[in-house]
C-alpha cells in the first residue's frame, strides 16, 4: 500500500482509494466496485467534494422517512461495506432499521465477508446470507433477499443500487432513498428520494440529522417527507454542479503550458 | 464474465468495463487502473460519450505536433494497453513514433505483459523493459524511462497520465499532448495540448488525422500545432460539457417517481 502524506491536497480522497483497493483484497468490494468507486471520485471532484445544499435537503428528508417507517431496511453492498462501515451501523440503530447485505455480483462468500466486517463495528442480525424471498423482475442472483428484510421493507436505504434494482423495489410499493453521485442516472430518476452526495459524507450527515429529529413529532417528520420534490432536488442538483464548473477551476492553476516556436 | 447484450443502450461502455476487468485479470491493468476508468466512464457519461468539437481540435493539432517532432515517443500504461491496443500501433506506425510502456503501478512482469500485448497487436521494439534512464524530479519506480525513447524525446504522447510526470515531463523541455476526460486535472492543466476526450475515441480519431495529413506540408502542420490554444480548447470543453448539462438530461426520463401520502 502506498503511504499518502497527509498535507497531501485530495489527501481523503486518496486515503479512500487505498481503503477501497485493501476492501477488494479482503474480499468485500468487487473489482466492478473499483470502477463504481471510480464514476463516484470523478463526479465529487466536480462538485467540489463537498455536500450540495440540495443533497443536505434530501438527506433530511431521508432521515424523516426512515424513521417514519415501519420496516426500514438499509441494503449494504461492497463499497458501502468498505467506505462507511461504522456509519452504517450507527445509523441503521438511530433510525431502528434493519441491516440487510445486497450484492450485485453476489457470491455466499462475499456476503459472509461482510456481514463480518459489519458485525466487527458492531453490527448485530446482518440478514442477506439465507435469502428466502425473490424480487420479482430481476435475474435470479440479483433478485435474492430476505423475507423479514428488503422483501417485505416498506422503506428501503439502497446506498450506490444499480438502476435496474432500484426500479424493481419501485415496483414493489415501496419508498426507494438512493444516495448517488450521479443526479442523471436511472437510480438518481427512479430513487423517491435521491442523494447526490458521496456515501462518505451523506451517512455522517444523516445520522446528526437522525440526532436533531430525536424529539420531532410524527406529524412533522411526515412533512419533511412529504414536501420533498425529488424532480425539483435533483435539477437543484445539476444547477449547483454547473455553477462549480462556472466557478471557474481552471482559473485556480497556476499556470498553463504554451507552445512556442522561439 | 457477464454477457452484455448488443442492444443495450450502453453496450459499448459495458463492454469495455468488462474488457478492462479482463485486463487486470491477464495482469495488464492494475487495479487502480480499474478506478481510474470509473472516473473516465463518469465524465465520459456527462460529456454524451461523443468527441466534443474542442476535442477534436485538439486532436488534429496533436497528430500536427507528433508529425513534425523529430522524436515523438507515445507512452502507454495498463489502462491504454487495454482499451486501444490496436489503435495505438496503427498511429504509432503513422507519425513515425516509439512506443514506451510506462506505468505508474509499475512492475516489470507487467510490462513486459504489455510488452507482449502490444506486439500481439503488431507492435516491434516496445521501448520501456530496460529502463536506462530516469526523469528527473520523480520518485524511483515512476522515474524509470529509456534513454532512446521518452527520455530523449521532443513530443511525448502520454493517454490517461498522472499530473506529477505530465509536470516532469514538461520540466525537460519536451512538447507533452494528453489524452484525458477531465479538464480540470492538473495534467490537462499543465499538458501543452490536452485532448478531453476518451481514449478510445481519440486513438482512432487521431489515427483518421494522421490519414488526411499523408501529403499536408510540414509547414502547414506547424500552423495548426502553434495555432492552437490550450487553455481556450479547454475553456471550450468545459462550456460544452456546460451545455450537455443545460441540455437537460434529466428531461430524458420516462418519469420520476412521486411520493405520495394517498
Amino acid at each position: 500500500m502506498t503511504e499518502i502524506p497527509k498535507d497531501h491536497p485530495r489527501y481523503e480522497s486518496l486515503a479512500l482509494r487505498e481503503e477501497i483497493t485493501r476492501c477488494v483484497e479482503a474480499g468485500i468490494t468487487s473489482r466492478q466496485g473499483l470502477i463504481a468507486h471510480g464514476r463516484g471520485e470523478a463526479i465529487d471532484y466536480l462538485i467540489g467534494e463537498k455536500t450540495l445544499p440540495s443533497a443536505l435537503e434530501a438527506e433530511e428528508a431521508a432521515v424523516a422517512a426512515l424513521l417514519t417507517s415501519k420496516n426500514p431496511v438499509i441494503s449494504v453492498n461492497g463499497n458501502t461495506a468498505a467506505l462507511v462501515p461504522g456509519g452504517i451501523v450507527e445509523l441503521a440503530e438511530l433510525v431502528g432499521a434493519k441491516i440487510e447485505v445486497n450484492l450485485f455480483h453476489r457470491t455466499e462468500e462475499r456476503v459472509a465477508r461482510i456481514k463480518e466486517y459489519l458485525e466487527s463495528f458492531g453490527a448485530k442480525d446482518v440478514l442477506g446470507l439465507n435469502p428466502d424471498a425473490t424480487i420479482p423482475g430481476l435475474s435470479s442472483e440479483r433478485a435474492k433477499v430476505s423475507k423479514e428484510g428488503i422483501f417485505s421493507a416498506d422503506t428501503v436505504l439502497v446506498p450506490l443500487e444499480d438502476g435496474d434494482r432500484c426500479e424493481a423495489l419501485i415496483g414493489m410499493g415501496k419508498t426507494v432513498i438512493a444516495i448517488d453521485l450521479n443526479p442523471f442516472s436511472r437510480t438518481s430518476r427512479m430513487a423517491h428520494i435521491s442523494i447526490v452526495d458521496n456515501v462518505v459524507r451523506a451517512i455522517p450527515n444523516m445520522i446528526k440529522s437522525a440526532k436533531s429529529f430525536r424529539y420531532t413529532r410524527v406529524i412533522d417528520l411526515l412533512y419533511f417527507v412529504y414536501a420533498f420534490d425529488n424532480r425539483k432536488n435533483l435539477e437543484a442538483a445539476v444547477e449547483e454542479i454547473k455553477r462549480g464548473l462556472d466557478e471557474g477551476r481552471l482559473e485556480e492553476s497556476s499556470g498553463y503550458s504554451k507552445l512556442s516556436i522561439w
